[in-house]
């Protein structure tokens, strides 16, 4: 497991506001380097333990940004001519890690469930939901030890 | 109160598709009538029974969706020349009411926190955070009972 950020994965920091009533969570302006365009937003839930993917995009552009829960995400490139072909990424998004992640096209993710509450990922997708230009692979199909 | 909904108001009902490992919720496609452009994604949480607001954008179309808990909205038409002038209206938005309010500039908004766990929306507006295109109203200004 190599520590090198994947070429062209982004991971960005964002600011939680406090405020009494409430805190303000940024996740993505038009004018920051992640965005390329907007297509679609959605959440996906993801419970203690279990993993969705792995799913590769051909074209879409993730921004990944976790609100509630923790979820834990592995990426791979898989891209031939790419500096960091072969390395896996790991990561885990909270609000005590509020950050944002940007995946590239040509990544395969897949993301973990971390706490026994609702763990929610918000996906701000550069282009609309479209199975045609996704990947779809087994879980065991790529070697990683989703136990630990 | 009246129950007429505001013009250019729009409620949304969306889709949550069910998943055993954890649901997907649909928020906004880029192909949505309720899309008008993409500024900025930020989060906004609400403790219970505290109220945000009273804001109204000149230019923000705000896109609101609730992933996490329940909150109340509540909108006043300000537009004189509006068919719906001076109308309020009131949703409470959360995962068993998940649907997507369109608010256009022009309409005062505020919000309430309706549960003891986090209560969080999404707001997809269609410009960045500009605060000299929003007006701020005192909760008092504005009368709506909020102890109801």
């Amino acid at each position: 497991m190599e520590s090198k950020l994947i070429a062209d994965v982004e991971f960005t920091l964002l600011r939680q506001i406090e405020h009494p009533s409430g805190d303000v969570l940024h996740a993505l302006k038009a004018s920051e380097k992640s965005f390329k365009s907007f297509g679609e937003a959605y959440f996906s839930s993801v419970k203690m333990a279990k993993v969705k993917g792995w799913k590769k995009h051909k074209e879409m552009t993730l921004n990944l940004i976790v609100p509630t829960g923790a979820v834990r995400f592995v990426l791979l490139d898989d891209r031939p001519k790419s500096p960091t072909y072969n390395v896996f990424n790991e990561f885990i998004l909270s609000r005590t890690n509020y950050a944002r992640l940007t995946v590239p096209p040509g990544v395969w993710v897949a993301f973990q469930g971390k706490t026994d509450q609702e763990n929610i990922l918000l996906n701000l997708a550069s282009i609309e939901h479209d199975p045609s230009e996704a990947e779809s692979k087994k879980l065991e199909d790529i070697p990683f030890d989703w136990e630990t």
